[in-house]
């Protein structure tokens, strides 16, 4: 093709994006001007052969990599033979599947049921935890994102809608976040008691018979990689055992490598009762998640009939996706490649950008999974203003760094192939972009 | 491969759902023993090469039947390109996508969200519909299926949650069902005239101005294809109008060809405001929905962020699939095929068959979309026992014929290629089996 005709591609992908698509949590006036056609490892391209170096991960799902071939070799046989069945049918992609997760989890989690992305994980969890209870409240804290549903089966009218009419039934509570402690804590084991204790408060207030769930990302993701203190999720499983409470733990966006582990929560003394996954678990090559419940749970499903189900369930072409990344990710050794990228290479690089930029106000994170803080002022931390962050942004991108960028931070988090020559490739870039902001 | 190592992998395939996976709306303890392997057209294989014909299309899904070579090929020239990338960015396929959608969406909406399957759908057109009302109130009817959704926006506990709490605010009627009228009517002008007087009483009672949208399957799939009869949509918009109501219509499995029609609204004289779909779209090779929205609601969002969202909104490989579905589709005349060989090879079979087996309460239905209605009495129109039911449903699947059964009811519902050979091949088994129901 001539530079002509991949420029034309460019702008004909803007003018239909702009005139037809409609696009999440944002307004519309603006459209995005990032054409992304084709990808692979770290980098991806616009149609005239920009390139970018993805240090977002997308929404930190490409866990993988961009185009791991053994994954594009799979759905393409799989494609030839089968792309899609109904859930209740049997098909072997989705017990190869099931199986490779459920050997990922700890014992006693022999089952999985599939979804098409994380927020009908949660769904499906918060369900079980339900129905395995009897009660209705699902506690979790204000610094998380769990997905974007919450209507569908109560708008339906026959009798599915029936045994999950839990229209209330949520509330909220703090974490622990000891740069910006609720809870006037000074050290990460003050942070992790206080937090604990003001949890067990909020149980008690709410009524402990009453609490179906306790459900916490492991690492909230979104929230900023609040890698949890000493003690505070073996706390929470110790609250939860003491009422009756069932654990979830979210790795939707923690899972699957992200931490340099299988599990963020591998890394912690606690066994949750179930467990989401999303993004990681097939790099999102095709939309899929799912729910790792445990045999006590599931077996009340033996004879009672479970009230979820989604058309997409186990999909083949997603399962055959999730069978060739677990298998590539175990065999190229990516998770351990993460923890050791992440402890030898962006550990020490963002360590040192700290050092040298004031306006990083913390540091924090492990594996491929990292938050810079941006301050305006080190010592009150007050947030670095919207405008400047978006400037930042503008910049990153202008010198062909996809960042990752929520509130007042931007999250490092490549995918976990990254090399160290590209860690230190997106730290110049980080260094002279933030080199240029005025404190 | 020799029988005996592909009926080990019928048995492997059995084995590792048994022990590995939880399925849909259904009791565990006794898993499917239905393995599927392969499909092409409306066929679908096992390892060890046993036939069924899929007269289900799945879950009423595989509009173009299965393994259509044109999206096969497709979703792997994508999948060589780019499987997945954030929403947020610009991508050509899904440009493509929406256009093609919004083509054969009425005058005025040229906005589409992409979501990933029917259920999250349904739940972004409520998030619509309540935002640019300012109301919380969805009605829908009894007999209906939505989608299995409805808690992670309200678990999560960011800024997201916050314009999304509208955890209660449902409330459903009846719609209209002549066979079984919930209204004393005798004839289809009196059942349409009355379920919209009922209608009309329900909206008052509930609160006019406390009503954000009604939202109905435009012709009720699962719950029976009940198709509407005159009057009744065109009366439900008068309603909605009166009021400021908006009306959603879910053409998740009536649209996309299954009536023999694009949209089965096309055949009423109605417009919605907000469409939601899924399934035929591009029959579910990859899992993918969205909502179709009018330009009077997507404005709102133009200066206002759109609390919506999820990570594959739009995802690339979905998108290809549905660009290839959808020009196979128009170029193969499948839509105009559904419709000719509804009325001329399935509705004169289905009458006949109802002619001789006095178990056919009722034959409705058009295009490829039909529901044959069981009864034990076809005077007091009692519906045939469950266990009965079942053992139609063994006796189909033993003579190979793949079976939608919801309820008393077999939803003859193949994929839109569907020929008149393979539409008699289906009707000689539904014959043979249901000559053996003793009333
Ligand atoms: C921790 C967590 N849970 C759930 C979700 C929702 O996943 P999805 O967007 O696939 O619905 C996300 C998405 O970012 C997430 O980060
Ligand atoms: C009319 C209708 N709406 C919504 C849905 C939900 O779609 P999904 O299973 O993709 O969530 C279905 C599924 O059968 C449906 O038939």
């Amino acid at each position: 093709m001539t530079d002509n005709l991949t420029e034309d591609l460019d702008d004909l992908a803007r003018d239909l994006d702009a005139t037809h698509v409609f696009h999440s949590w944002s307004a519309q006036g603006q459209p995005s001007q990032l054409v992304i056609a084709s990808g692979r490892g770290c980098r991806v391209w616009d149609h005239s052969g920009r390139e970018y170096l993805d240090f977002s991960s997308q929404l930190v799902n490409v866990n993988i990599g961009h185009q791991h071939p053994a994954v594009v070799s799979a759905i393409k046989e799989q494609a030839d033979l089968l792309t899609t069945i109904a859930p209740s049918t049997v098909n072997l992609a989705r017990g190869e599947a099931a199986k490779r997760i459920v050997a990922r989890a700890p014992k006693g989690h022999s089952k999985v049921f599939f979804t098409n992305g994380g927020a009908d994980a949660n769904e499906n969890a918060i369900r079980l935890a339900r129905l395995h209870t009897g009660r209705d409240t699902i506690l979790s804290t204000y610094r998380s994102y769990h997905g974007n549903t919450g209507a569908a089966i109560v708008a339906t009218g026959d009798w599915r809608r029936i045994p999950n009419r839990y229209a209330r039934g949520h509330a909220h509570f703090f974490g622990p976040y000891l740069y910006r402690s609720e809870f006037w804590a000074d050290t990460p084991e003050q942070e992790s008691e206080r937090a604990l204790q003001h949890l067990r408060r909020v149980i008690e207030s709410e009524g402990p018979a009453t609490i179906a769930a306790v459900l916490l990302e492991t690492v909230p993701g979104t929230a900023g990689v609040l890698v949890p203190p000493p003690g505070y999720l073996a706390g929470v499983r110790e609250l939860c055992d003491a009422h009756g409470i069932l654990l979830i733990l979210d790795e939707v966006m923690a899972g699957f490598g992200r931490t340099g582990r299988w599990f963020a929560f591998d890394g912690y003394d606690v066994t949750p009762d179930l467990i989401t996954f999303a993004k990681g678990v097939n790099s999102g090559y095709i939309p899929a998640g799912g729910v790792i419940i445990s045999d006590e749970i599931s077996a009340d499903f033996d004879a009672h009939v479970f009230p979820g189900g989604l058309t997409y369930s186990g999909h083949p072409l997603a399962m055959a996706s999730i069978v060739a990344t677990l298998d590539a990710m175990e065999s190229e050794g990516i998770v351990e490649h993460a923890r050791q990228v992440g402890a030898e290479a962006i550990a020490p690089a963002l360590t040192e950008l700290a050092e040298k930029h004031a306006v990083i106000g913390e540091v924090r994170g492990e594996g491929v999974f990292w938050a810079l803080e941006l301050v305006a002022d080190p010592e009150t931390r007050a947030p670095l203003p919207a405008a400047e962050v978006g400037r930042i942004k503008g910049a990153l991108l202008e010198r062909g760094l996809l960042p990752f960028i929520a509130d007042n931070r931007i999250h490092v988090v490549p995918p976990c192939v990254v090399t160290a020559d590209e860690v230190a490739e997106a730290t110049a870039i980080y260094d002279e972009v933030l080199g240029t902001v005025q404190l």
